[in-house]
Formats: C-alpha cells, sequence, structure tokens
C-alpha cells in the first residue's frame, strides 16, 4: 500500500471508532452484575464468565481515557462504560486490607488473591482517568491508595506468593519499574510534582541503566538487583514485545524534558529488538527468545501476538515523529504490513490476539484472560494521534 | 512397517539399552557436584546447570529401577549413577521441616521453595526404588517420609502458596489421586497391606468416580470436591496425555485383582480420549483441550509433545495385552507411526520432546526443565515388557 500519514491517521482513528470501541460497547458490558465480560470469541459471543481484575481495570481506564482526550469524538456512553466498571470494582475488586484481587467470579466474589502488584496498578491507572472523567472525589481516592500499594509493594511484588528461596540468585524484573514509569505519567494530576518527578527520574535510570545490555542492545526481562546477567533461564529472557513497550513508555518519559540523548537511545533499543526478534522465515516478532539462543522455558516463544506488534507499531511511530529517521519509517511499514494483514479481523471486527509462527490464527478469540479491551484501542489512539502529528 | 510382537520388543529394548540410557550416562552426569544436568541440547551439551527436584528424583527413580528390574542386562555403573543423585538430593533436597524444594542452582544451595507436593512424589519413588537397589537403610527412612509428605498435604497440595480464594469455588485435581496411585505401587515393599489397599481403592473410586465423565467418556483434569463440573477454564480442561497415563495407573492396578470391569473402563477412556484429542489435519495429540471447544488458556495447546506419546503407547499397550481388543492394536500401531517418526532422532539419540502442531521440532533439545531421564526411559521399559508379554 501507499502510505501517507493522513491516511494512517484515519485509518487508526475509523478502526478505533468504528470497529474496535464498538465491539467492545456491544458484547463486553455486563448490565446485570456490573463490570465486562472480557472471554468473547470471535464474533463477540461470550465463554467464560470470570472477570480478570487486570482486564476489568484496562477497559475502565481505556473508556475513561478516550472520553477526556476526545473532545470532539466522545460520546456519553463510554462514560457509563467505564462507570459499570469502576463501580462494581471499587465494590468488590479488594481485599479487606485494599489489595487488588487477580481475578473475580460473574457476582464479583473473589477467586484468585492478590498474588502480585499488577492488579494495583492497573487499578491505579484505571480510577485515575475514571475519577478525571466523572469528576467523581472517591474515585481519586481509590486510585491514590492503589498507586500506594504498588509504591510499598515494589521491593517484594509477589509477597508472601513468591517461590524464590530467599537470598540465593536475588532477582529484579523489569516488570516492576516499566509498569511504574508508566503508571506514574498516568497519575500525574494526583501526584505531586516532587513525587513524579523522582519516580520517574528512578525509573528511567533503572530500566536503561539495569536491565539494558549496552553490549548487545538487548532489553533483559531479569537481571540481579546491580544490573548483572544471570545465566539461568529466567536470566537469559527477552520479551522482544515488553522491551519494545518499555521503550516507548521512556521515549514518552524523556520527551518532557526534551532529553533527546534518551530517546534516540530508546529508539536505538527497539531497533536492535527488531533485529534480533523479527521471524526472518515467517514475519513477525518471537513473543520470547532466549538471549544466548538456547532453548526457551516458554512453549510458546514463537508465536505472534496481537500486543507485541500494536505496541511495536507505537513504539516505531513515536519514535519517527521525535526523531525523524528513516529506519523507523521503513520498520513501521514493515510491521504495519505484517499487523495488519494477520491480526485485523475485517469480517467480525477486532482483532485476532494469538497466531502460530506461520500468521495462522491459533485461538479463535477476540477476548479472554490475558486479552481485553486495551491494546488494541491504546494502539489505535496512539498511532493515530502520531500520524495526526506527523 | 510390518509389526510383530518380538520386533516390538526388541525395538523398545535396544533403543532404552544402546540409545537412551547412554545419552543419559553420557552427558547428564554432574560428577563433581552430584546430581545430574538436565538441560541438554540436541547433542547431550549442557545449557543450563540448574536442578529441578522432579528431574533429579526421576532420574534416580529410572537408573534404580532398571538396576532392580533388569537382571540379566543391568550394568552396575547404574546403581553408581542413582547414588550420585541421591546422596546429592538426600543432602541439598529438602528443608528444615522436610519437604522437597522445587528447584536447587548447580552446587545444591536452594532456589525454588517447596510450592506443591509434587517434588516430595518424585523423591519418595526415587528413594524407594534406590533403597531397593542399592540395599541401602537410610534412603528407606527418606522415602518414607517423602510419602508421608504426601499423604499428610494431599488435601492441600500447594498449602500457603495457594493462590485460590478459600471456598468461592472448591476445585480439586487429577493429579493428585493419579500420582498417589501410582506412588503408592511403587512404595508397596515398603507399605503395610493395608495401607497398599486402602489407598489404591481410594485413588482407583475418585479417578473413575469423580474426575471420568461418563457421558462424554473423558477425564477431566478439574472437578468440585463433589466430582462435578465447573463451567471455567479450569474446570472445561482437558488433557489427554495426562488422562492416559491415569488410565494405565488404573489398567495397572485393576489388574492386580483381576478386576477386568475396571480393566474395560479404564480401556474405553483412553479409546475416547484418543477419539477427541487426535488431529485429524496432521496426526499427534493435542496437548491441551476445551471439553466444550472453547479457546483454552494454554498457548501451547496444539503442540505435539514426547510424553503424551510415549504414555499413550504403554496404555495402549497395556491395554491390548490385557484385554486383546482390536481397537487397541489399531490405534497402537498409529500412535506407533506417529511417534517414531516425529521424535525419535536417530542422528543424536534420545527423543526430542517439543513439536509444533505441524510435527516438526518447535525447541531443539533432550532436556530442560521438565524433561528429563523419566517418560522415554520407563515407556521404552513398560512397552518392551508389554510386548515381550504377548
Amino acid at each position: 500500500m501507499e502510505y501517507n500519514f493522513q491516511q494512517l491517521a484515519t485509518l487508526y482513528k475509523n478502526t478505533l471508532l468504528n470497529d474496535v470501541l464498538p465491539f467492545w460497547e456491544k458484547y463486553s458490558c455486563d448490565r446485570e452484575q456490573g463490570g465486562y465480560f472480557t472471554c468473547l470469541d470471535r464474533e463477540g459471543k461470550v465463554y467464560d464468565t470470570d472477570k480478570f481484575i487486570w482486564l476489568q481495570n484496562r477497559q475502565i481506564w481505556t473508556f475513561s481515557m478516550l472520553y477526556n482526550q476526545l473532545e470532539n469524538e466522545k460520546q456519553e456512553n463510554w462514560l457509563e462504560i467505564a462507570r459499570n466498571g469502576a463501580n462494581f470494582l471499587a465494590k468488590h475488586g479488594r481485599d479487606g486490607e485494599g489489595n487488588w484481587y487477580f481475578a473475580l467470579n460473574h457476582n464479583g466474589e473473589p477467586l484468585i488473591q492478590p498474588y502480585n502488584i499488577f492488579s494495583d496498578c492497573f487499578a491505579a491507572m484505571a480510577f485515575s482517568k475514571y475519577a478525571l472523567a466523572s469528576g467523581e472525589e472517591w474515585a481519586k481516592d481509590v486510585a491514590i491508595s492503589a498507586y500506594n500499594n504498588v509504591l510499598r509493594r515494589q521491593e517484594n511484588p509477589k509477597g508472601k506468593y513468591t517461590k524464590a528461596y530467599p537470598g540465593t540468585r536475588p532477582m529484579k524484573s523489569l516488570a516492576v519499574p516499566m509498569i511504574l514509569a508508566n503508571l506514574t505519567l498516568e497519575m500525574e494530576w494526583l501526584l505531586t510534582a516532587e513525587t513524579l518527578e523522582s519516580v520517574l527520574d528512578a525509573t528511567v535510570k533503572e530500566v536503561m541503566g539495569d536491565f539494558y545490555d549496552r553490549d548487545r542492545g538487548l532489553m533483559f526481562e531479569n537481571v540481579t538487583p546491580d544490573g548483572s546477567h544471570l545465566d539461568c533461564f529466567d536470566g537469559r529472557l527477552i520479551n522482544p514485545g515488553h522491551g519494545i513497550e518499555a521503550m516507548w513508555f521512556i521515549m514518552d518519559i524523556a520527551s518532557r524534558s526534551n532529553d533527546t540523548k534518551t530517546i534516540n537511545q530508546a529508539v536505538d533499543v527497539v531497533l536492535n529488538i527488531l533485529d534480533f526478534a523479527w521471524d526472518k522465515e515467517f514475519g513477525g516478532l518471537y513473543y520470547f527468545m532466549d538471549a544466548d539462543g538456547h532453548p526457551p522455558q516458554q512453549l510458546e516463544w514463537d508465536q505472534k501476538l496481537w500486543w507485541v506488534h500494536l505496541e511495536t507499531l507505537v513504539a516505531l511511530a513515536i519514535a519517527y515523529r521525535l526523531t525523524k529517521r528513516d529506519i523507523c519509517w521503513e520498520w513501521y511499514k514493515k510491521v504495519h504490513d505484517y499487523a495488519w494483514n494477520h491480526f485485523a479481523d475485517a469480517e467480525c471486527g477486532e482483532w485476532f490476539g494469538y497466531l502460530n509462527r506461520r500468521g495462522e490464527v491459533l485461538l479463535n478469540l477476540k477476548g479472554g484472560k490475558w486479552k481485553g479491551c486495551f491494546h488494541v484501542p491504546r494502539a489505535m489512539y496512539l498511532c493515530w494521534q502520531q500520524f495526526e502529528g506527523l
């Protein structure tokens, strides 16, 4: 296809407003119990009614964020949809100590304990944006309280559910500073300038200092507390989509202060990961890799996932807007062609989530335990904005 | 190929003695620290030195069991290899309360806590057989103590690491009675006749009463405590290899008392699972399925795994020996052709573990975190014995 920025902006905008959002509006709202159904088959039919807290919060976030950002296009029912989730989650989502469960059943009874901090992360993001959209004061308190949980538990994100024996192999994960960077930006309007700048500064330093390997140009998922490598399955793990997503968070933060050095470094990492993780035979990006080329422990390593490709499109669009480097634009077009040709479902709407290595649909679903109303609409919105800005 | 029982017996015997065992003898023994390397690439080269307790114990079991069973073929170094693991594990494998860790590092320092009872199961099996092989009294005590851990913890196999919220959705897993059935037989010489019969009786009743769905003819992985179905990801889960393996354990137990009714029922389940889980397009058995045809949560669901096919060959060989039903022989030949054509590695020895849906090698390894010296040699030995018996 021919690519021009205005056409791309229109493609993303139309897909967001006329395809993706209507899919979730139509099929996912549980009008009886509140909250959302996220296990939707190709056509939107509910095949499981459990409510996974990550995805519940992410859907609140999506509808609230778009309601806040899209002055001209927003619809009043977006706020209603967000409220339908927010009221349900505020009532059922937390244990007695205010920690966010991992899953609830259809009625809101707890199924899975708060075994890590990511539910709290997504709750903070969701209620921050919902408070802004609705003007409801109580939602601010929910957001701040969840954010404080994350800060409090960040050194020990799994708490008593940690299976690692203390001391033998100290290790920290990219997920924690990465999500904290993004989350803190999301919370900006509720934080003091001092908290904001100190958390952002620390997370950028940690991600680019400890998890980034300058020699190989790759972002590692797990390192020792001082940023050294570990020669074990976890220590060799490369999660290309995660590394690339982290890099657009970094570009986002660095662009606030026109820190071109950090922006260019983050762009270089994206390009290095793409070189390393692009499947030269079938196209697309691998899900997991071993930095040394050993067999990864994740059996799904060679699959092509929707969010990996969407986050890559976002990263490349931001990278190109900020740096105008040709190589970003070349990669953008290559990933665009792969993603739009393989994941988009012209017949039933929304995107497929899981393809096998060859790019064939592996799971015929639009939503499940991990795929909800989040990466697709967020990427559509962000890419639209980048191309509009170009 | 032409199949005759003597040729098949010879194939399994020769593969066990001249291919599989030499592979592990040659590449897996850690002569310096003790224990075994199980992360071996296609050619046997060690790519990771962590020591996973399931696999450590299973290798002790394999070499001890064969030393006990094969009067004519056994080699003295099999006992040495078993001792190399047993001494290492007796020293490093357990926490202060006698629970078995999940993983140790190269030197034997604990890496992963005892977060479920399966490490204890495999320890009981290993040390039972090792005590018999070596005549060492202390090893008996290790076995009995691990077995008592399993009995004590069977109602709450994950203990404090359980993530399920108590009470909302009570659920039990096939893995527990299944492993208990097999383990109890393995411990026979160390148990009173009363304990033996009561545990075997209870496990057969539980597996065939609660986990077996008579209407569908399938074995479910997870049910309510009274054996009802649950309409959720876990409740709809079918693990064909696991169900088939459980059925040969049941045949094994039922054949002790010539309980032909139970034997035939178990054979019927195997045949039903095969009909349900055989990939009609590419051949082989799927790894995971949803009983209602919804998308399973396991992304690796369509992969073809070595142990699934080997346990199926064992189940069909036992089923045919016990019942002489033609359909078992027809299925045996079909699975035999698939398994020997796709998993066996004539060039480097041993079997590949992980194929994609099309039967192409997905991970180029002979051992890893979950594949060690166990399913291949156990199945070779058992199939050899069945065909020798025919």
